[in-house]
């Protein structure tokens, strides 16, 4: 087996490998060092290059999303140079993580769907060229138009509102009897988006919008094609009225307008997105034919206007889950005016259409493994079932793994501490900041890394207590614990090293926080198996959709018992599969009606109604759980780690 | 068999009167003459009289519409004292004449209809008293309403546009999960009106309009009961802009923004009604839950906004014949913003919503018997068929029954001749005027009148011509005709009679004008006989729709040719079907899915595209007709009075 050559872009190194050879090994005799925080164990997948040319072994990973498989992602600390000759484009390390936090901008963005629909958007255009009326041949010009798309392109039940019938003679008069019409054939009845003299040309564009209570994100597409031309994102202007989906509905009902303001400001995120879109794509705001939204129930209510107040009272009933179709002019979009604009369906009020969307992402309605789809944010929204039956919930997790509650905790932005690896030996932490900049806060996934080095190496026990002492001890003459204003805490980042010029710490009260969030979503996922009856262990598929849930490393996340403790190769990641829902609903009415299908079949299980959630809540509120028969590979880690401690 | 006590209102005065008197003769012997310009034949239908209480015998009469018939009214030349004492009522001739030209204006109408439609209105009002939601149950409200709907009144497809979901959630909690809704059934989607908190009370009113190119007539109707509440008429305010359909659609072409100045002067005139009605009948213009409309195409197009210039031009092609569903707002009626609009549907330009009303009202749609319908104005509009097939064409007759193009023609208003009788013996004519008040024109009615008097005394020959010399010598020494201006004429009333101080003429071209009126009548009727291969004596019954129908005097008609020369009793008048029929499609679905079946199925026959027209045309400008063997009745007639004026 002859050596290849190995390329490295955007330099151009170049260098001879043996068939076999790790990339991250190849990479260092080119003179390039991936990070790899995990020490090469592909679980924190960290070290991603992306294969321009050549094929390489091992490009599997679960950290992969299918989408990052189709771009040529793989990770360099598994993947192996092959027989052919390789080009390797290997990103800045923070151009690596701004594609892992804000997800890509790249102008081609493949799909993190496990099954394809078929390409069948309800916007059409047609043309149509009539035979001009005689005095044989009088009848009406809107019966003559009905006659041919009937004849023509099957299409019935067509409906002209009475303004658009009043242009219809003019139209069809002008270019001689030929015209185009942009149909929406989404409901019974055909509706006419626009209509013109003659053979219209240019493009038919839809966009599918992600609203999440921070970014929106949204795909450009050709409805005629499917192709995703641009996705871009931004915030959602809303988050200057609060962070989290609570402080916004307290902002609409505390204040004169509240709600149509942060109507308003949704809809601004959207149209500066679309006015850059339409500046770089070079297209007409109009020209947007149809709008498909995925998002939280709340945000949905927010979007559509309809007061969310009711969302935040017990009994939690939303004003609808299934939403009339609008259109932009309704809620103020800059597309075409009629363009339609419809809402995946929520199933409750805290189980939204991003859900829905997950579940057609992630082909709920056609798997026959019993699967379990989790997305995790400020709520953990639960989905367990197969292709016969899904039941979901919603836990308040509380936003502890999105910063609040949490002395330094930040959101995943540029700053963030996202990964940290804890010597055994020294109890000397290694901290990996989004951006490669000093350090201004911990971020979700690196609190639940911390949480877990910490635990596997001792320093917290199983109750999350600091062992101030055997830290101290170890970890002279700048001991990493110590007693600090709020009580015992672990020093992640010395005071000069960090962007604020503080340590950067986890408190003992820090991490009581983390437990009772990764407790409440732990239990949610329990409650709702047994009271179906259905040991964890069951489970042979876990699908994990959300930004947040992209960069969870599954190793820490059952070590902490926020997942339950499966094999790793039963977990999935699916990327944005909110989105991703969304662009298959504008694309395929079949999408369409499934997501219409999995709302009405869906299950809602009330956690806060169950009374053994508390039961469960108080066993989980330990590290991984009060039950450790629950997490054997857990137990052994431990086990193992504590005769390592012992033997140093 | 004793004499029984006959009283006549409204002065009060009592006879006793044998069994099987006539009224007219009670009356004289009461003191109250009733004029009988028949001659007490029956065929005039002009004295109207009311039983009030009592049972007359001999009351049925093809004058009569069945409303009529209904409302008491027999003729008093006709109708027998019976064994039962009677109150009669004897209107002052003047109120009779408003009474048959303007409708009448009583509180309870009844319909002019031959068969009667189940109560099934589009509009419905239904109370919902649901269950509040709790932590164990708490689907959406939408969701909620919706289950409810379906399973308490098997309302499915609900539709709420997005405003009103807006406002559900906090109307649902206004009076504990109690609330009312107003729905349109009308469509595949239920669409909600209104809705309102609690049980609502209150009236569900719709209206049944007639829009005429002249008058505007409209029934207010509880839709609960079907019942009429008041029917009112004005004169159509577009008359400001032109008296007939082509001046009009001229107007709106050469106007800037003359269509939408056209469509606020029928809407104003509408409006006007309402505000009459709401005063007298005290509600609300906003309870006003639905709109029906039956016009001519032309009034339709007008009434929508759609641009009528293209149904003057050749080919004559309607924007729309089927039209969509519209709501008060959308064409400025002062209704319940959101209360549907549905125009019956048109079969052609010059074929409207009032013949498809008319086929309604006539039950075209189930009779065995070969039907002729007839609706003669400015156009004569003619549909031929039974149940199983119908077919339809319009002649444009043009104007001259109207008044246009007759020297003193006018409408059929105070003041205008409506009925002639000439003596044989003397030449001289007895004329009957609107409102006896003196002359100042002629009508349509009159001129018919005129017409088959002349002729069958001999004034004119059955080309029309005036035989100027024979009426000069019988009517001295004051002749009744001369040559005037215009050529020839004769004098119906002399100038010191009359409103205007000049003499009330027909004149020669005034009659070639009402010939031709009548000729393109007959011809329309007999080429679409014709090309069905249908003899006209196969038509088993005629049905005469449409305000001038109701006054025609069929005997005349016949004479002149206008109808074709079959048994009276085969003649039906039906009255405003126009109304009748927006009235059934408003209180019953099944009117309505009728009349889109009759439309879509009723053949439209283009008279101006058949080449044997202008020869069945030409045939038919003799009076009654070149081929006398059409009108074997008129022959005898003509034969009789010939024999008659030999012996005088």
């Amino acid at each position: 087996m002859p050596p290849v050559e190995v390329s490295f872009l955007p330099q151009g190194q170049k260098v001879m490998a043996g068939q076999g050879s790790l990339l991250v090994e190849v990479a260092a005799k080119a003179g390039l060092l991936i990070d790899t925080p995990c020490g090469g164990q592909g679980r924190c997948g960290r070290c991603l290059v992306k294969v321009e040319q050549g094929e390489v072994q091992g490009s599997q990973n679960p950290h992969l999303s299918p989408q990052q498989v189709e771009e040529g992602w793989v990770l360099a600390c598994q993947a192996k140079v092959g027989s052919s000759p390789l080009v390797i484009t290997v990103p800045p390390s923070y151009e690596r993580e701004r594609l892992a936090v804000e997800g890509t901008t790249a102008s081609k963005v493949a799909l993190p769907s496990r099954c394809s629909f078929p390409l069948l958007p309800a916007v059409r255009r047609v043309f149509i060229e009539l035979t001009p009326p005689s005095l044989q041949d009088n009848i009406a010009d809107l019966e003559r138009v009905k006659l041919a798309l009937s004849q023509e392109h099957n299409i019935e039940n067509f409906h002209l509102s009475l303004p658009q019938l009043r242009e219809l003679a003019s139209t069809l008069r002008e270019d001689n009897w030929q015209f185009s019409l942009t149909l929406n054939t989404a409901s019974l009845e055909t509706q006419v988006i626009d209509f013109y003299p003659g053979r219209r040309q240019g493009p038919l564009l839809g966009l599918a919008i992600d609203i999440g209570t921070t970014n929106v994100v949204m795909d450009l597409v050709d409805l005629r094609s499917g192709k995703i031309v641009e996705q871009v994102s931004a915030r959602n202007q809303q988050i200057t009225r609060g962070d989290d989906v609570i402080s916004r509905i307290v902002y609409a009902e505390k204040n004169r307008n509240g709600l149509s303001e942060l109507q308003g400001l949704v809809a601004s995120t959207i149209n500066e997105l679309i006015d850059g879109l339409a500046q770089r794509q070079k297209f007409q705001p109009w020209e947007i034919m149809e709008i498909v939204v995925a998002g939280n129930t709340i945000m949905s209510h927010i979007f559509l206007g309809l007061d969310p107040s009711y969302l935040r009272q017990e009994p939690y009933a939303p004003t609808a889950t299934s939403f009339p179709s609008t259109t932009a002019a309704e809620v103020g979009l800059k597309a075409n005016p009629r363009a339609p604009v419809y809402c995946l369906p929520s199933i409750a009020a805290y189980v939204g259409g991003d859900i829905v969307a997950g579940a057609i992402t992630g082909c709920l309605f056609q798997t026959k493994k019993l699967t379990l789809f989790l997305d995790i944010g400020t709520n953990g929204e639960i989905v367990l079932g197969t292709a016969d039956w899904l039941t979901t919930c919603a836990c308040s997790a509380g936003p502890a793994f999105e910063g609040a509650g949490v002395r330094w905790g930040m959101r995943a932005v540029p700053g963030a501490i996202e990964e940290v690896r804890v010597s055994s030996k020294t109890l000397e932490p290694t901290v990996r900041v989004i951006g490669n900049v000093p350090p201004q806060g911990i971020c979700g996934s690196g609190m639940i890394s911390a949480l877990a080095e910490m635990l596997i190496t001792g320093i917290i026990d199983r109750s999350g207590k600091i062992d101030v002492e055997f830290v101290a001890e170890k970890t002279q003459p700048r001991p990493r614990a110590r007693i600090g204003e709020h009580g015992p805490e672990y020093v992640f980042a010395w005071a000069e090293t960090t962007a604020s010029g503080q340590d950067i710490v986890l408190t003992g009260v820090d991490i009581n926080n983390l437990i009772r969030t990764k407790a409440a979503i732990y239990a949610g996922i329990a409650v709702m198996a047994r009271s179906l009856g259905l040991p964890l262990d069951q489970v042979e598929e876990v699908l994990i959709g959300g930004a947040f849930g992209q960069h969870i490393n599954v190793e820490e996340a059952i070590h902490i018992g926020l997942l339950p403790d499966l094999p790793w190769e039963r977990y999935n990641f699916l990327g944005n599969t909110s989105l991703a829902g969304a662009y298959h609903a504008l694309v395929s009415k079949s999408a369409r009606v499934l997501a219409e299908e999995i709302a009405r079949k869906m299950t809602y299980f009330e956690l806060i109604a169950d009374n053994t959630f508390m039961n469960e809540f108080s066993a989980a509120l330990f590290l991984p759980h009060t039950d450790m028969t629950l997490f054997p590979s857990v137990q052994a880690a431990l086990e193992g780690a504590a005769t390592l401690r012992r033997r140093l």
